[in-house]
């Protein structure tokens, strides 16, 4: 066994129907929250009216501020400034990836007196202490996993744009309440996107070199319930909390899964392409997955045949195809999941990257800086630009 | 899915060697530990020694207390009495279960000023805050999980003796540094008796109808690692440290997995017979483990058949013994499943009730004592009895 850590996990709460115990959550830190949202989501569904109803009761003071879009350094310091001075107990973040990841930078930044752009990775050279508030994750799509991740995401569009990190082992959430009935209003090509970003993550980390047996167990289980579930979500079972459910729990452990095992290939490309473009980042992920794992297995095949990377394509095949492992041929099982990822990408419609303005002169600068850390085999210039090309 | 919940675990560190970095670890929070031992172990390989030439190195200051056998109230009132004007930042246990539970309480109750005994369950009455020092647990035994886990048990002997439990969120140690090179100096029947408890908390855990995906991943991924290691960790492997780790990881999944799933009738037993006489607790499991599983399984098979419960030991007893799931004959999968229990048992020689003066007028009051909770199937008062017998 070789050495690893593992990072560690939220109090997880996993409950359909569990927003409606947000005073107790809440309550464990204390009477006043910051409660960050999209301030579309909840509203459209009335859930917000019941969550201020509930918070009323217990008689907890909330302050609310609302999140468009990704989050910048610039609504982080904003919000850390206006509400410095109240005396906040806890955050709460109620929303997609971006609402959470807003909601872990400022929980950390309220107990900080400077920009939190000192703090981003590549970008300030000020040291995390790790000193932050305690911060709530409720997620309302499946897809980020940033209910169980240490780091935030912060964008800055523009001439110096960049899309980087807070992270400290500190900033997990105290508590993801992961309830599958806010899932149900998620529309379906938002749901494919996000599902997509949750499948990238936990075959990615699943394949990584750092994977280990803590996240070997976790990514499988999280795409054997995956892999009952993506379809349905996005299709006939879109109001179906079970289903919802599924996709919840995958999207969950891929957040552990990546954050402790790394990610590959599409990934790489996914850092390079939402620097430059306005292309959802689940569409990123699963535009590439046909055609990263196909070029993926050829490349093991060549360069790695009896290595652990094939292997766990072979796996993968298994559980997908629900072929036997044991007694089938390895060359069968692995084209039997290639064959699986090319047809869901095309039965959840994920466009392709000219759909979004992406054009051939591109295409130098998007391969030139892709990297393939943690991808199960490493990939030559060649190979990644063959990837991106075939989904051009 | 049914709704679970799913306690934080540590950050945890594996490493073979890792404890050369106790100094690293224990600087995250600061320059001031105090440090439990057994005050044997680790003098005995000279290791002792060695921890204390890289505090030194670090300018770290420490402290460091004995425990001799399971940790008292008393033992945890005077340490925090004797520590609590010291200024420690954190608390460092390096030991078997029992060192690592000292530790828990100790690090808790440095922020108390009552005695410990007030927040025993089923004793005292105040309720614990969660506040604590942060506590960094270090095992040198394979078994009880304790670096995993949330509660510290503590052990009053006498006509008013128990062994209960201090319980919080909080508790759950900050950083487990598992160093299967420290496992290595564990003498073959302690590792054979802490393996058996390391196998019952696996097993039950896995078995248990509060278990959720995440602890049937975890409860599974750890047995497959036990079942190649165990036998091994005992004999021939005893000084391999590839082996010692397979244990460890075990171990550690196992702590997680009780603490999240709960455990069957195996524990009802050993926490009754715990309190009464002096039988090391991974005996109680191991001489236990046959027995219940063939009174389990033909229980399950009369009112259960087609419940999760028998199906759960049928994907055991393909694990176990190397046959496919698919396509075998659930019969023989639970049979082979039981087989191997009762081999391990002969194997290990594990020994009898009756080897540790327990005498037939004892069975009464343990029968009647022991509580099936968390078992797959509820078992008739008749039917534990008989398990119980099987070992006398």
């Amino acid at each position: 066994m070789q050495k690893f850590i593992f990072t560690k996990t939220p109090n997880l709460v996993f409950e359909a129907g569990g927003i409606k115990k947000v005073s107790n959550i809440v309550s464990q830190f204390g009477k006043r929250v910051l409660i960050i949202t999209d301030g579309v989501t909840l509203d459209a569904t009335g859930r917000w009216e019941e969550i201020v109803r509930i918070l009323n009761q217990a008689s907890i003071a909330f302050y609310h501020t609302m999140l468009q879009g990704e989050p910048t350094p610039d609504f982080v310091d904003a919000t850390t400034n206006r509400f410095r001075e109240k005396n906040i107990d806890v955050v709460l973040s109620i929303g997609g990836g971006s609402v959470l990841d807003a909601g872990k930078a400022v929980s950390a930044m309220l107990t900080q007196d400077v920009s939190v752009t000192e703090f981003i990775e590549g970008i300030g050279t000020a040291i995390l202490d790790g000193k932050k508030l305690p911060f709530i994750a409720v997620p309302t799509t499946s897809g980020t996993g940033s209910e169980a991740t240490k780091n935030a995401v912060l964008r800055r569009v523009g001439a110096d744009g960049f899309k980087k990190s807070i992270r400290h082992d500190n900033f997990v959430p105290d508590i993801a309440l992961i309830d599958p009935e806010l899932m149900v209003s998620c529309p379906p090509h938002v749901t494919a996107a996000c599902g997509m970003d949750a499948f990238s993550h936990l075959l990615e980390s699943y394949l990584s070199p750092r994977a280990n047996p803590i996240t070997d167990a976790l990514a499988y289980s999280g795409l054997s319930v995956l892999k009952d579930n993506l379809i349905s979500a996005c299709s006939t079972g879109t109001s179906n909390v079970d289903v919802r459910a599924g996709m919840a729990y995958a999207a969950y452990l891929a957040g552990i899964t990546l954050a402790n095992a790394g990610l590959g290939v599409i990934h790489g490309f996914a850092s390079v392409i939402g620097g430059l473009f306005d292309i959802p980042h689940g569409v990123v992920c699963g535009t590439l997955l046909g055609s990263s794992t196909r070029k993926n297995i050829a490349a093991l095949k060549e360069r790695d045949p009896e290595g652990t990377g094939l292997d766990k394509y072979a796996r993968l095949g298994a559980l997908f195809s629900g072929k036997p492992y044991q007694g089938s041929e390895k060359t069968v099982l692995v084209d039997a999941f290639t064959e699986i990822t090319y047809k869901w990408t095309d039965l959840l419609e994920i466009r392709r990257f000219s759909d979004y303005g992406v054009v051939d002169s591109d295409v130098d600068k998007i391969v030139e800086k892709t990297k393939n850390r943690d991808n199960p085999i490493e990939l030559t210039q060649q190979e990644i630009r063959e990837i991106f090309i075939e989904r051009m």
